[in-house]
């Protein structure tokens, strides 16, 4: 995927998830550094109605392939450190 | 949740998530610092039924709201930075 494209439709994502990756709400998960095709498999699932979620399933409905992809690269590219726990 | 708990249980989730939290696997997404009730609910989905993964249907099938409630403690508690996005 293309992460410059996904950055311009992630806007659509930032209330929930914020253009860092970050989530904004309790049920959103952060999106940061996360797995690239997990990213693009959770989308695929909302979009195809295999994985369920109020207002994923409606945002997902209309994201061609490549939008998928476009967006997993935007927020798999964000880098993330890990603090080791103790 | 008890991160202390959930810690040791953790040890059930490393081959796939990493005891730090970070992904060994293209399907499984990093688990480290995401939000903690997001993971609470997405064990619980799990273990009802109402997500479905290969391997996070079986694995979550026996878990108490208590074991969820340790396990989403632990990863939630794992500390990230990130690092903004150019």
């Amino acid at each position: 995927g293309d992460a410059k494209t996904g950055r311009k439709a992630a806007t659509a994502c930032q209330t929930c998830h914020g253009m860092d990756g970050l989530s904004k709400l309790p049920e959103a998960p952060n999106l940061a550094g996360q797995v690239e095709p997990y990213l693009v498999k959770a989308l695929t699932e909302y979009r195809d109605g295999t994985r369920n979620n109020q207002i994923m399933s409606v945002v997902a409905k209309g994201l061609s392939d490549t939008e998928i992809a476009n967006l997993a690269a935007y927020y798999a590219g964000i880098q993330i450190e890990v603090l080791p726990p103790g």
